[in-house]
């Protein structure tokens, strides 16, 4: 092996030096990147270069921490603001996230005499972004997706009815729910695996490869900063598309992607957008930008053209947010805790309403809350509109929210009455074909007309797709069964 | 409150003259700004920085009505070719638009001492767009859309079908069909709002805010230059762009915009179009654009390499248009009239055509002018393709509606069956379960179809969708139904 | 006639010289355009403009095949190699295409003194693009679209089941299947037609205008280059745009274009896509692009940093594919033939299946052939990723694509009870409404999650589309219906 193994490292510094013939861009930052990610490229330049160019492209190739801790606060892409221990004269390269926390990691393994581990994760990246990675697990319920969707029973039976004839085979597995919410990744040994070079001896992994924003990680951390800020380039311009939320923020239970496309907002963005302005930190409502977007409303630090700050930075997601869209079953006022495995409505069933409609206050924000929220995203709105007109429209998105929670009403009424008849069996509530069109109702039908209400002021997910003519059908289905003798 | 107006307005004029410091941009403009669009911007550029910076970017800020009266025909994009009262040397400002025609505002307020209304209207637009307004007004359906839907008696039931569960609360208000087809905005009284300054009376308006394109306006004036001219930017590029129309023209009764993104021509526009091509007037094909969209095909000047006219401008939008896809029940030669709940079939109802597909010629127009305007297409299209392949694709098209009509004409022949059998009630011939198969038969299916055929080459609406596959599955069962015993 | 044509040439010649005057861009390359051609533009610049424009900008109208023939191997845009009969000092124009093998083309006709043909097929481009051309047609089954739908009897139900109501009138015309798979292009006789200067005698074309990838042409040629390599600027940046490839591969049957837009490599090719790095050859990845689309993964020549091939160019499309997704009825190995209308199961039935999905394994390509092709796209997938990702990505791609084929097979199982038990007749297995249920499943569904699990790494299409809660609810219909006394 080892025979094998040294004409092959000949064959890269061949590379390196005759081949390449030490590109001046190379060289010249070289300088600032720690010995051990030179060391990395040195290999992985060669046997992934697509890699090593995002990289090289990025950021963290080009900045040392010590030049990004200089810049103004209001500028600045990380949280870090006091010297912590490490070397601040060198760029972020491979090793200073692949080899950080060796000890904590399971998924660490021995490579070229490093400690290396593949799956980088928040706890690895709060290194120099803190304030990021906190705000992300404590506030925001997706770096909780995995856990709010496995540790809630409820939600174990809907599993397995989406899951349908595959429910075995993915229950656990990367695919299905998992590709958004997260697998849980662990290890199970090592095993030898080909490469380009020579046979290598990894862990072996289950749950990965997986980019869901939920992910559990294997340093027991959990979340998955990659999901938006993807890897090797982390750029912020990508981070701030909309294509970015859509692969998992699309289709018929939460359709935003679909929404926000349709609206005025999502139009004017395909018509108008300046790319090179997607990269500017603060970002300048009506100078960097003048259409709003997911990152816009929902994370960004925005100022005015003064420089003056509209609305504060934030990964976790809600503060702008007091009612929450993605009913189940209804729509309402967001939850205090981004953990939601903890909620129980009246009747125990972990779900923030009972099947009336009726919220689960204690584990839900107070007036006073929803008030700073709702003000901050009006703040927003204001920047481009009149006081009356976002009024209105959030007067518009109340009566909206109220009249499709009184139609998912209606249409459970139907369903209870189906359970007591004995036509249907609630013990499993969401596997029979009366069942699975209640589901229907509220989750792809009454979701979709909420997101719409909300992002582009038509209930009926933009006319054309006919909500409430589905709606409609099915609350007559259901009615007719619920009537029969 | 007014100690409390005072420092706020010392506050502005401290904003605008130490903290933005007369940002050159602004000032050289300045002198070409009315003294009282001035006014206005001396607070707007700070309490809605977006709309004040779309509009800085906008021509309205940087031509004057001189400048513009002097440019050749061609180039124009506007309409006013004799000076009428009105000062010149100015630029179109915030009050050139929003404190004209007070008297004829129902929404007009008093504001810090002017009178002002907020909903801008085509009336208010004709002042120096007046040929634009009139082709709109007398010749485009959309700007009737409002009236077109509500004083057509048989519609009503339409609307309620769609609505469902919601139907009273939306039957007349800003979402579901007035979101395209517009709301009736009126005044009833006054309300206090807050702003970020301080508390303000403003109109208490109802249908508002709404971007539909038939609105009907508080000066009683129809239509809504907005829905494609988006404010406050008023670019013809986005105008231009099929992005803008797609707000409306798209989804399952109209999928013009799903059409055109999936044929040769969309699939070209989004690999070549070079954005800055969209902003030339006269569009010169093949050198400022390559690539039919929305615009190029329906309401835009066209002149070839050498400057000569392909297509004239029109803001009717069916001078190239001499049959009605869009078929309420069946495809149909285009209208005489934009306003057409006039029209009656020959059994009084207000539909084009017989429910068996007999048209009311009296209401459309005639071969003669069918003849003119698909002439006025085919220039457009030989501008790319031969002559012979235009015509076999005329003809292709004419024999796709022929086969769509006919197979609406056997559906609805099993839906008259089935209410002579009394298996239905067609005193409301939409709202039963087997009626609205019957509607999603030429609504969703025959109409997509139709779009497919003409702007797609395939009537099953790219095939993968699956459109006669659908209308077969329909068919079978409202066969089934009418045969059954 | 020839007294009306003599003056419009004089007009057509005074247009060119005095209106045009004679723009410097056309008589720069003037010299390197053959006589013949000059006489083609010195009409179709001005009747058809859009044409002549696109050509001028293309490769075609700027590189002559001298110049052409004396790029570097890897530069090179075509594979003629050797000097054949031809004129080597032109560009290629209007005659070098339409007029090249008169004699084998059916649809030649005399025009202006030239025998031309409007139908430019793989037989004319393959004078100089042989290889790609004998790669094309003897490699990719798309080449035989027509035959393998056509020549399979088998299918020849499918069709009118999808066809409908306007089976007889579609079975063998432009639309519908034909769109996409290609019509068979005929000639019946002369007509004349109207053009924009004099009446023309022009062959009589059937199944034409149509832009289907398998074309049968009037040359006897199959397939139909222009389909990606649209005419007349020939871009290879739009070759590789993948909304080329979208016009067929979308859709519910076979939805490439959907799974591409969602995944993760599609989302970033719209965040980060620069457009003019689409033109480059070869195509460096890492600094041509970062992000794989269908021409990276399918088709073209990709080279790393340093030069060396990561894979080679190919017009056949399979090189790097192993498995076939698209089932009829299953999921299987890549046959060895394009033509694929020679399968026969152990039944006789032309499908690469059995009923019960066991493979005609003569017909389908040996392990060591899947083995060599699974390489080639594991050697690009790595280009990014490490080696262990792309194993485990490859090796859940199996077990997703067992899990569906198994989904099908129990499916199929409860279809094959109700044709046993006499509630559906197989003699024709498509037409009956449970029959149509036991197709979507298959067609639309368990096709939809293969691309899914292949290309996007969720197997539900995105979990938002829910394919396996569709399949879960469908198959329930046939098991009911399948137990049902």
């Amino acid at each position: 092996m080892v025979a094998y193994r040294l004409p092959l490292m000949l064959i890269i510094i061949f590379c390196n030096f005759v081949v390449f013939g030490l590109p001046s861009a190379f060289c010249q930052s070289k300088k600032s990147i720690s010995e051990k990610s030179q060391e990395c490229l040195s290999c992985h330049r060669l046997f992934t270069p697509g890699i090593y160019q995002d990289w090289r492209q990025s950021r963290h190739a080009t900045v040392t921490l010590q030049e990004a801790l200089q810049r103004p606060a209001k500028e600045s892409r990380f949280s870090l603001n006091v010297y912590k221990q490490g070397s601040y004269q060198f760029v972020v390269g491979c090793a200073e996230c692949h080899t950080r926390n060796p000890q904590s990691h399971s998924d660490t393994f021995e490579h070229h005499g490093y400690d290396v581990h593949v799956v980088v994760t928040p706890a690895d990246c709060s290194h120099c972004h803190p304030k990021e990675k906190d705000q992300f697990v404590t506030q925001n319920k997706m770096a909780h997706a995995y856990g709010n969707l496995h540790h809630n029973p409820y939600y174990q039976n809907l599993i397995g009815a989406f899951s349908g004839p595959a429910k075995s085979e993915y229950h656990e597995q990367i695919d299905n729910c998992h590709g958004c919410h997260g697998t849980k990744v662990s290890v199970s040994g090592t095993e030898e695996i080909e490469t380009a070079t020579d046979p290598m001896i990894v862990p072996k992994l289950k749950g990965w490869p997986n980019m869901g924003i939920g992910r559990v990680n294997p340093d027991g951390s959990i979340g998955n900063c990659s999901a938006c800020h993807v890897r090797h380039r982390f750029s912020i311009a990508v981070a701030r598309r909309p294509e970015t939320c859509r692969r998992c923020h699309q289709g018929s239970k939460s359709p935003a992607w679909e929404v926000y496309s349709e609206s005025k907002h999502g139009l004017l963005q395909d018509s108008t957008q300046n790319p090179e302005h997607l990269e500017a930190v603060p970002w300048k409502l009506g100078v960097d930008f003048s259409v709003p977007n997911c990152a816009v409303c929902h994370a960004a630090l925005i100022v005015d053209p003064a420089g003056a700050v509209i609305a504060e930075r934030t990964h976790g997601f809600s503060e702008r947010l007091w009612v929450r869209l993605f009913g189940l079953i209804y729509s309402h006022v967001q939850p205090v805790k981004a953990d939601t495995s903890i909620i129980r409505n009246k009747r125990g069933i972990p779900l923030p309403t009972t099947l009336q409609g009726e919220p689960s206050n204690r584990f839900l924000i107070p007036d006073t809350e929803q008030y700073v929220r709702k003000k901050k995203m009006k703040d927003l709105c204001q920047g481009c509109h009149s006081s009356q007109l976002v009024r209105q429209y959030f007067n518009h998105l109340n009566e909206n929210l109220d009249t499709i929670n009184k139609a998912v009403e209606n249409t459970t009424e139907q369903m209870k009455k189906i359970w007591s008849a004995g036509k249907a069996n609630d013990a499993d509530p969401f596997d029979e074909r009366l069942e699975a069109l209640w589901v229907e109702q509220w989750m792809f039908l009454a979701n979709s007309m909420r997101y719409a209400a909300a992002m582009g002021g038509m209930p009926d997910y933009i006319l054309g797709h006919s909500r409430w003519w589905e709606f409609n059908k099915g609350f007559q289905v259901l009615k007719k069964a619920a009537s029969q003798k």
